[in-house]
């Protein structure tokens, strides 16, 4: 057992998900794009449950590296700095062909009903996300950026589900207006 | 080969598909579930892929089946319609425990990259939802219940977009709060 064979099999599994659903990945797909032989998964993981439940805490970090440094550019104001946010995420799922979409949306949509501890699990990720907006929200409203009379948290929370929806549509649609529009929503009539 | 033994297979797989996802569903389930022999599905579709578009037509009927006399009710106005489309599913929502969500969402999000057939049929799925609101927007315009200057297409879409992601949220909470946070921000800030 070693904690980088670990992390490889949650690093193909990610990928894995992100492209076909967790329900539509097979363990031995993971296994075999992680280079582990195949009966060694329960060695790291107890089942496929567990694994998944872990696997949104590693996408959270994995997450977190990405976003944390958007967030907290100093160098720009907190509205600048949550434009930047949805422009760093629109150019990605440019990059991608506007396939796959958020990792967290997509295992809220397929496994909230399905296992109470991965629902339990994806609302403490989903509400981390809506922290991030009210951080930034609560910057901008001290900077006098946005209106003082929004209810930021309900704000923040309506974004990410927004935000959610869209990317839905993206996939759909396969093209980046689904975001744009919901940008263009947030930042012209929500924040003004 | 009957229409109603066809019919039948249709309305389990939706009933199945809606619980449990497309891919998490296996034809023996659905014709277990319709009560038609285990060999028989062939009979009446090519393959799952094929069987899974037929899948979104037949929910589109159903749908519309509930949504126009919502939205064709001239006894009240565009706007209360639109309100009586939102309560009409929210309650709808509450009497499933917040599970399931949105058929047309569901596949979106999930079969959107696996299969281009798939993606253009959902695609159409999507639109006419998108349809049924410019409709309702375009006359709550002519009335004056809503401003004039509003780009009525985009906010249509938007909505949709919007109560997409609020489903996604409600799946993950299991309460109204994300699809009444949802109807709100549409009525007090969109069409404001």
């Amino acid at each position: 057992m070693s904690e980088e064979t670990r992390s490889r099999i949650l690093e193909a599994g990610a990928e894995l998900i992100h492209q076909r659903g967790f329900n539509n990945t097979g363990l031995k797909d993971i296994l075999k794009a992680a280079d582990v032989p195949k009966g060694s998964f329960y060695f790291y993981f107890d089942n496929k449950e567990a694994f998944g439940i872990e696997l949104v805490d590693f996408m959270r970090q994995r997450f977190a590296e990405i976003v944390l440094p958007l967030v907290a550019d100093t160098s720009i104001s907190p509205l600048e700095r949550l434009h930047a946010f949805f422009d760093f995420f629109i150019a990605h799922f440019a990059s991608q062909g506007f396939t796959r979409g958020c990792p967290f949306g997509n295992l809220a949509q397929e496994m909230s009903d399905l296992s109470e501890p991965f629902r339990a699990k994806l609302e403490e990720a989903l509400n981390g996300l809506a922290k991030t907006f009210t951080t930034l929200l609560v910057e901008a409203e001290e900077c006098g950026e946005i209106p003082a009379d929004l209810n930021l948290e309900e704000t923040a929370i309506f974004m990410v589900q927004a935000w959610h929806g869209a990317i839905i549509r993206m996939k759909v649609t396969k093209e980046a207006s689904p975001l744009i529009l919901c940008k263009k929503t947030i930042f012209e009539r929500l924040l003004k």
